[in-house]
């Protein structure tokens, strides 16, 4: 009877879309086209400027571990960037390389969070957020929201919801599955809200670049006391090479060193290289023109999405996604999901990936594909929801 | 009082060696010449086959997420070394990539280890190992071991340590520190007591490869029902890629799949193309020729060693170590390599970094460095001993 999974493996959500591309590339294999609109990675080749920096240092042949906490250079790269994006200044000894935003979570939630403890969160929310508390024997406990908050907490969601147990705030903005941003004040007033109730705050910032027509505010513009997750994934678009960083309070240093080596020993080197090359003017220039696409692409499909009777509670402002109520055509989203998919070669994701407020009611389309294809996505659309 | 550090933090070692190491680079800013002898890293570059394959993907720059479990094709290779180096048959979807045999471990321990349970281990070992098991809120009963049972532990003492509370037990040959390896005899035995227990029997196979005049018995060989974890780090060269793998026993797929998502969403995917190329015959000269190199070290070192007055156990018959006992010179084996670094430029890890079995008598030495570069560092010892 010992031979069995571990316990904390019962609350672990899979990806439910995971049933969906299964599918799809069935289709794909007999020869249907499918128009992808589920995958949350942008759809840009690797940036050329990281591809050269990458081929320049595997050439040396020389990869080998660095420190656990990353390159020293890399690590004053991103201290660099604070300073010059949000005008706050992070001391690099702050700043830790993970792989990926996962290894963030992994480093930042394994130093400060006790088992039985719990940590609110905003729900819809991208689904590994609840999994990595679980994984550290903690609690998600999930707050419900809708378009009046943006889709975010509020100080007042935080005072309303903690008790004892609590031990800290996640926010993520730009949110996935909502693209929604918190604005500066009210993360502002969470941040001192947390801080005046003891806790722990986190800040979710991997959207941050991806970011139209306003600017997200960096939970460390407010405080040195919070954990700041963010990636070189997204505007970066450096997915597969799985770098990213956490940047934790000065007391947590020592600890997440210790657990960094052990996690880690450190992150893929090659990455670290490529990354260095990331926040050069050249490689920016790039980027913002990918950014400048993407918000093209959201203003397309937000209007089409709209028009075909789709209600979106909030023009989302940031990432790539927009989450729409499909409560219109049913109230059964993952199943027209799977009927979309296998009628109409469209793959989107269901609102059971993020969470249990509504998500039946709600499906996530992904812009991370070109407005060519989105264009066939719209009219496979509107084929399914006329007929 | 809240925010204060997470309390699983406390019984986290850090690498003591990290200390050293910070004076060692401070010397070499100053111009003195270091001999390195405590890195658990092989000193030879990325063999060309993998540079070459890494290259070759990373200028397509569709370096994009893989699969959680990663690249099917990869997972099929790693099934047909097992046919090939063990003859067991592995079905693919048994075996994980992961960033390291670090995430082999988080997924291993992750999908099976629950909250307060034991798990069963030899002192000394790889620091490490210990870490994974308390970030599950687990607990490592450690087992003394010595020469007399070639530094490994035994079914007899498996059965002698087991209690109620036990989980199951970890076994790592060649052993990280002392380069030992458990016969494939006892292996077995331990396998079936473990069975018998109702346990998890978990097997550190990151040294298999580097096995001289002999050949390790792979868990795999005696059952389906154990974790075993792998790493292209050490044999195949590749530390700095971040890239291992772990087998899971048939009824954990589902979980470890789930788990993976979340902690990985998926390895590193250029390394994971690289890793394909492991496997060539081309490739396979490569690290035999490295492997009859690092044998050639360990018979040099090991008679200095003797010839100095350090008695060494049992003579290793794997990886890259010898764990001397430096009584006879220092009852502070720490202060010892402290001076040796500071005295004559050579820097070895101190055996408090692998448990608090007799560590202030132990030193680690690697061979990782060159026949000449260990020439100098024996002569630099012989000093140090002999002023």
């Amino acid at each position: 009877m010992k031979s069995t999974v571990a316990r904390r493996m019962d609350g672990f959500s899979p990806f439910y879309v995971m049933e969906l591309l299964q599918r799809a590339k069935e289709l794909e294999a007999q020869g249907k086209e499918i128009i992808h609109m589920e995958i949350g990675e942008p759809d840009f080749p690797t940036p050329p400027c990281i591809v050269e920096a990458a081929m320049k240092y595997i050439q040396t042949a020389e990869v080998k571990y660095t420190a656990a906490a990353g390159l020293t250079e890399l690590r004053s790269e991103i201290s660099r960037f604070y300073q010059k994006k949000y005008q706050v200044k992070i001391d690099p000894r702050r700043i830790f390389i993970t792989p990926g935003a996962s290894g963030a979570f992994l480093l930042a939630l394994g130093v400060s969070l006790n088992a039985e403890e719990e940590l609110l969160m905003a729900d819809p929310c991208y689904p590994c957020n609840h999994n990595f508390v679980r994984l550290m024997g903690g609690k998600a406990k999930f707050i419900n929201v809708d378009g009046q908050t943006d889709y975010q907490l509020s100080a007042q969601l935080i005072q309303q919801n903690w008790s004892e147990k609590t031990k800290g705030v996640l926010i993520a903005s730009p949110s996935n599955p909502t693209g929604t941003i918190i604005s500066g004040q009210e993360l502002e007033r969470s941040i001192k809200q947390v801080s005046s109730l003891g806790g722990h705050f986190f800040s979710d910032e991997i959207y941050h670049g991806l970011v139209y027509g306003k600017k997200a505010r960096s939970a460390l513009e407010f405080s040195e006391d919070v954990f700041v997750i963010n990636s070189f994934s997204k505007y970066f678009g450096m997915t597969g090479w799985r770098i990213g960083w956490v940047v934790v309070p000065e007391n947590f240093i020592d600890a997440a060193e210790r657990l960094a080596q052990t996690i880690f020993i450190s992150t893929a080197t090659h990455s670290q290289y490529a990354a260095l090359a990331a926040f050069s003017d050249r490689n920016i220039a790039e980027l913002e023109a990918r950014k400048a696409e993407f918000e093209l692409r959201r203003d397309f499909l937000y209007e089409n999405l709209l028009r075909l009777g789709f209600e979106i509670a909030v023009k989302p402002e940031g990432a790539f996604y927009i989450y729409a109520n499909c409560s219109r055509f049913t109230e059964d989203s993952f199943q027209f999901a799977k009927d979309l998919l296998e009628q109409q070669g469209l793959a989107v994701t269901p609102g059971k990936d993020f969470g249990n407020n509504r998500e039946n009611c709600h499906i996530r389309f992904a812009y991370t594909a070109s407005i060519a294809k989105i264009t066939t996505g719209i009219e496979r659309l509107e084929k399914f929801i006329c007929q």
